[in-house]
């Protein structure tokens, strides 16, 4: 049996990023949940972004921006990153991060993130409340403590987690599925 | 120290969600994970669909689709509905799930998925390999089992799993986290 609810945002699970963008002189990391990759070739990746939001002038301005994943050690860098505004405080310096230069963009990642995937803003659609920011990955680099024996990527050791609408709450990732 | 890895569509987590779409007398299910919330207001929803896939044709024409999201004992559903198509095999009868009329759109949910988000397609996007339906919720329903004694959508109960495209896994949710 089911039961109508709120028609708003629920769809769940939602990733959490940080995104930077600006140069190195002024930059800036706001914290997103509306952010999907969307398409494989060209690789692109959608963000929402409230016009309202310090960050989305600079996106407008730098026309790029790097999508950092953080692992649960972050947690609170990316509350406090989402919560608060790039006009009243500098995130990099509040949350102990540290700018790292992009391989293809003028936008910087974050260095304590483990996953950096820089893109090129593409097209941007304004929706309502939020604009997509649509971006095409110019380049992704990973942490080498993220990587096994053989050199690849190990979902464990990253500590990923989610944001639930929903519920209003941040959950862990578990275990793997196996088919 | 981080190592450049190759510039694909690397974001995670990503959700799992089965999208329906059709009428009732010709309905298709699609899992994507290329799928977010983008807009608060109004509350929007973008997927990312293959013109290739059978549903493509089916979401331009019907023109709106439910984005059903699955608990961990649908995992083989979303693995069938994400690899067959529905040119070949009825998905609702292959994998014994049942068409539940919606409350604002033609196209049908899934009974079985505890969550079901009805959206109106209001634009799309053409990427690349990936077109960009973005639909506005209409309307949404949960499982009368997914909510607690006051009545709020609980999610311990909905039992969630996201899909990591860097390491092509599928991982269960963990525990929530407190701030």
């Amino acid at each position: 049996m089911k039961k109508a609810i709120d028609a708003g945002t629920v769809m769940v699970p939602c990733p959490v990023v940080l995104v930077s963008v600006g140069d190195k002189d002024k930059a800036n990391i706001i914290t997103l949940s509306w952010a999907a990759n969307v398409c494989s070739k060209p690789p692109m990746i959608a963000i929402g972004v409230r016009p309202q939001r310090y960050s989305y002038e600079l996106l407008r301005r730098t026309g790029d921006f790097v999508v950092n994943v953080p692992s649960r050690s972050l947690f609170k860098s990316a509350v406090i990153c989402g919560t608060k505004s790039g006009r009243d405080i500098d995130k990099f310096k509040v949350c102990k991060l540290t700018p790292q230069p992009s391989l293809k963009v003028k936008s910087p990642g974050i260095a304590e993130c483990p996953l950096n995937i820089e893109c090129k803003i593409q097209q941007i659609v304004e929706l309502g409340s939020h604009h997509l920011f649509i971006g095409e990955v110019q380049a992704a680099t990973i942490d080498k403590e993220m990587l096994n024996a053989k050199g690849e990527p190990t979902a464990s050791k990253m500590e990923l987690f989610v944001f639930l609408p929903l519920t209003d709450e941040y959950w862990s990732l578990g275990d793997q599925m196996k088919s």
